[in-house]
C-alpha cells in the first residue's frame, strides 16, 4: 500500500492502463475534452509539443521538394462520390453542412436556414478536392512531378473517443503527390513513410516496424497502404502513420491526366501519407510512467525547468538574478540546430517540482542559495527516479545539458525498444496463439506482437479478428522468405506477418 | 498603345482595378477560386508568403507572453445564442453541420443522415467555444492572465467572395487573452494592435493608420474595437487587422469569473485580436504594378532568384556548377536573422524572366558564360523598371544582398507612405467632401483619406454611408484636439476622423 501512495497518477499502468492514460494527460495539462462532442482542446503543454513535430517535419518534407498549401476545408458530396470505395469508407463518419444562416423563429430560437443545393461534407481525407485543383495543374509531363502538402484540421465522426488517439476533429497534414509513373509513385510512398519512420524514431523516440497493411485495412481507394506500427507500454499496437500508392484509381475520379513525351494522353499515378495529433498520443502511451508524462527531448514543449529556490526573502534578490543569468545561458545552448527551450518557474508552491515531474519535462533544476555559493545547480532526469538528483557544476552543466539531452532520447528510445523486444514472440502454433491473446495470467506474457504466418485469405484474417480483435498490423518489409503454417487455417503462408490488438 | 503592350498584366491598373487584381493573382500563382463556392485554394507561391506571415507574428505573440492552443472547430449553436449581439452579428454568414453521416438512398445516391440533437456551427471565430474552456481554466487571480492564440480556419459565408479580400473560408489567427481588471484588457488590446502595426509597416511595408472603430463599425459584441486601416493603390481603405476590448460581456456570456485577492467572486476581463490571409490581399493591392506581383523583402516567398543563361550545351556544366555554387553562398547569408531564401531555375523557356518578374521576386540574377568570364553577375530590382538591369561583382552581389533587400524594403514602404499622402485630404465643406468622393475627373484626386469632422452621431455615419458608400475607418490615436463643423450635419465634432470607401 505505501508503494502507492508514491505514485503521481493514479491509477497506475498496471491498475488501469485506459484510465493511466486520461490522467497523464490531466495531470500534464496536454489537453481536454471540449463542450462540442468528440473534439478536444489542444493546450499550449500539447500544443507546443505539436509545433515541435510539425516543425521538424515540415522541413523533412521540403528536403524532398514538397511544397505547402492549402485547399478547401469542405468538399462537395458529388466529389466524395467519384471514387467508390473511398466514399464508402468515409459516408459513415462525415460532419455535413447543409444550410448557410440561421434565421430567428417566431418563438426567438434560432434555427438553420438557407439550404445548400448540394450538401457540403467537412474533409475527412482531401484527396477529392485537391484532385479538382491538380487536374487544372497538370496537362503535360512537365508539370510533373507535383509535391504538395497541407496542413490542417479533419473531421471523422466518431462515437467513441479519446483524446489524440481518436477524436472527431484532429489536426494532421497531409500530403499529395502526382506523377508520370507508377515506379515514381511507389518509390514516393516508400520516401514518406520513411520520413515516418524517421520522425518516430529520431525524434519521438518510438521504435517502428515498417511494412504493407493487408488488403482490408487499405486507406479506402488505395492500391497499397504503407504503414509505421509501433508498441504501446499496454502492448496495443498503434498505427503512427500511413503512406498510400493510390495507383491511377483518384486520377481516374478527378480526371488527372497528362500529355506525355510521347504525346499520349495518360491518367497520373497519385499517392497520398498523413499523420495526426495520434502522434502525441503514441509519444504518451510509449514513455510514460506512474509519475506521469516523459517528453522526448528531441519534441519536448520544453527542455529544462529551472525552479529557484527561495525561503528566505533576503536570498530573492540573488537567487533570481542568478536563476535568470542562467536561464538566458541555457537558451543561449543549442540542441539539434534549435535553441534549448528553458522554462523558469518563480512560482512560490510546494508542488512545483511534482507538477513539472507530470508535465514530462526532461530536465529540472533547482537553485538555492546553497547551490549558488558553490556556484553549482540541482539536476533531476526525467527518464530516471524522482530521487536521484545530482549537484554539477553551474558551467558544466550549461555545456553538457546538450549531451545530456542526447542521452535522455537515446534512454528512451532504447527502454521501448526493448519492451517491444520483450513483448514480440514468434508463434506458429493456433493454440499459442489463441493462448497469447486471451491469457490473463499477470505472470506470463501476453499480448504484444505475433510473429506468424499468414496464408493470404482475408477470411483467416476476419475470423481472429472475430475471436481475439487481433489484426494483421502489416506486412514488414524486413520479413523473412520462410514459409510456414497459417496460424488460422494452416495452409502454408510466406514470410511472417505482425499480429496484435491495436488503437 | 505600343505603351500598352509592354505591361505584363492585363488590364492595367488605371484601366480595370478589381480585374487587375485578379490578373496578379493568377500571373504569380498565388492563389485560385476552388470548385467550392467561396473557398480559395492557396497555392504554394501563395502559401509561402502567408507561412512567412506566421512566423514572424508568432514569433512577436510570443515574445509578449502568448502561448497557442487549438479549439474545436465546431460551435453547438446554443454557445452562439449566449452573447446577443455577437450571434446577430455572425447568423446570417453560417455554415451550419446538421447531420454526422451519409446513407445511401434508394437509387444509389448519397444523402444526409444521423441528424444531430443540436446543430453545430463551423465557427466564424471562436469567442463562445475558448471561451467555455476559460470559464474552467480560471478560478482564481492566480490564474489570470491567460494568453492565448489559436491559428485556424474560419468561414463566413459570404455571397460575393473575391480572393484573399471576402473568402467564405480563411486562415487566421485569433487571439483571445482574460484579465483580471479592465484597464490591463484595454492594455493588451492596444499591445496586439501596435504588433499588427509592426506587421504591417516593418514587414508588409505596408504604412497603417492606428485608431478606434466607431460604435456602429464594432466587433459583434465588443466594447471597444481598435483597427489598423492602410489605402490600396485604387484609394480604398483596407482593415488590416483589429483588435477588440470586450469588457465583461462574453465573460457573463461564458461564465468566466475569478476569485479576487479580496475572496470576491468577479467577471474576468477580455480581448481578441485577429488578422487573416486578408494581408496577402493588402500585399498585392499596395504595392504591385502593371507588371504583375511586388512582394516587400521580409516576407517574400522568396528573395532572389537565380537564372542560369545556357545558350550552348558545351557552356551547361559550367554555368550549372557556377550558379549552384553562387545559391549555396546566398543561402548562406542572412537577412534579418533568417537565412536567404533562393530559388535556382534552369528551366530552358523563353518566358523565365518575366515569370519571374509577375511573381514578384525582390532580385533577379541573370548569370551566362560571359558574366561567369567576368566573375560577375547580372542583377535586375523587382522595385526598379525591368529594363534596369546591372552588372555586379559576384563577391560583393553577395555580401550586398542583404543590404539591396533592406532598401527594397524600404523604398516599398515609403512609394505606399506617398501614396497614401498624396491621397489624403483635410475636408471641411460637405460639397468637397461629396465631390472627393463622386468626381469621375482623371485629372482630379478623387477618392482616397478624407479627414473630416463627425458630430459623433449615428446617423450622420449612416446618411454618408448611403449617399458615398464611405464609411468611417477609424477615429486615429493621433488625431488632434481641434473641433470643427461635422461633414454631414454641420454640429461640431472633436479631432478628426478619417472617411474612406473600404473593401
Amino acid at each position: 500500500m505505501s508503494k502507492k501512495t508514491i505514485n503521481a497518477i493514479s491509477p497506475t499502468r498496471s491498475e488501469n492502463y485506459p484510465e493511466w492514460y486520461q490522467q497523464v494527460i490531466k495531470a500534464s495539462d496536454l489537453a481536454e475534452n471540449s463542450a462540442v462532442r468528440g473534439c478536444m482542446v489542444i493546450k499550449p503543454w500539447g500544443y507546443s509539443l505539436w509545433e515541435n513535430i510539425v516543425r521538424e517535419l515540415d522541413d523533412m518534407f521540403k528536403a524532398t521538394g514538397v511544397k505547402n498549401a492549402y485547399f478547401p476545408l469542405f468538399i462537395p458530396l458529388s466529389f466524395l462520390e467519384k471514387e467508390a470505395e473511398h466514399v464508402e469508407g468515409f459516408a459513415k463518419e462525415c460532419a455535413v453542412v447543409t444550410h448557410h444562416r440561421l434565421t430567428q423563429t417566431e418563438d426567438g430560437t434560432l434555427k438553420p436556414d438557407g439550404q445548400l443545393q448540394e450538401p457540403l461534407i467537412v474533409r475527412p481525407t482531401s484527396e477529392t478536392i485537391i484532385g479538382e485543383s491538380f487536374s487544372r495543374w497538370v496537362s503535360s509531363y512537365r508539370d510533373l512531378p507535383v509535391l504538395i502538402n497541407q496542413w490542417a484540421n479533419v473531421v471523422r465522426w466518431e462515437m467513441r473517443t479519446r483524446l489524440f488517439l481518436r477524436t472527431s476533429e484532429f489536426l494532421w497534414q497531409e500530403g499529395h503527390t502526382v506523377h508520370s509513373t507508377a515506379e515514381e509513385a511507389i518509390e514516393r510512398t516508400r520516401m514518406m513513410l520513411d520520413v515516418y519512420a524517421k520522425m518516430a524514431e529520431e525524434y519521438l523516440a518510438i521504435p517502428v516496424i515498417c511494412g504493407q497493411k493487408t488488403p482490408s485495412e487499405r486507406f479506402p481507394g488505395a492500391i497499397d497502404t504503407l504503414c509505421i506500427e509501433a508498441m504501446m507500454q499496454d502492448r496495443k499496437a498503434l498505427q503512427a502513420g500511413t503512406s498510400h500508392f493510390l495507383g491511377q484509381n483518384f486520377a481516374r475520379a478527378s480526371n488527372i491526366k497528362y500529355q506525355s513525351d510521347q504525346e499520349k494522353e495518360e491518367y497520373a499515378w497519385t499517392t497520398s501519407w498523413g499523420v495526426s495529433t495520434r502522434l502525441i498520443g503514441g509519444v504518451i502511451m510509449t514513455h510514460s510512467d506512474d509519475d506521469g508524462l516523459i517528453l522526448p527531448p528531441r519534441v519536448a514543449s520544453a527542455h529544462v525547468v529551472i525552479m529557484p529556490i527561495i525561503k528566505k526573502e533576503k536570498d530573492r534578490a540573488m537567487v533570481t538574478e542568478y536563476t535568470e543569468q542562467l536561464a538566458k545561458e541555457l537558451r543561449d545552448q543549442s540542441y539539434h540546430g534549435r535553441p534549448v527551450r528553458v522554462e523558469l518557474d518563480s512560482r512560490n508552491v510546494g508542488s512545483k517540482n511534482w507538477d513539472w515531474i507530470k508535465k514530462g519535462i526532461p530536465v529540472r533544476v533547482e537553485v538555492g542559495p546553497r547551490d549558488i555559493a558553490e556556484n553549482s545547480v540541482f539536476v533531476a532526469r526525467r527518464d530516471q527516479s524522482h530521487r536521484l538528483r545530482q549537484s554539477i557544476p553551474k558551467d558544466q552543466f550549461v555545456s553538457e545539458l546538450p549531451g545530456m539531452l542526447d542521452d535522455i532520447q537515446q534512454q528512451l528510445f532504447q527502454r521501448a525498444l526493448d519492451f517491444r523486444t520483450e513483448h514480440s514472440v514468434t508463434i506458429d502454433k493456433k493454440d499459442d496463439f489463441y493462448n497469447l491473446f486471451t491469457s490473463t495470467d499477470e505472470n506470463t506474457i501476453h499480448g504484444g506482437f505475433a510473429h506468424s504466418f499468414w496464408c493470404g485469405s482475408p477470411e483467416c484474417e476476419a475470423h481472429v479478428k472475430k475471436d481475439l480483435s487481433v489484426t494483421i498490423r502489416c506486412i514488414p518489409f524486413d520479413s523473412s522468405n520462410d514459409s510456414g503454417p497459417c496460424i488460422y487455417c494452416g495452409k502454408t503462408g510466406t514470410g511472417r506477418v505482425i499480429f496484435s490488438k491495436a488503437y
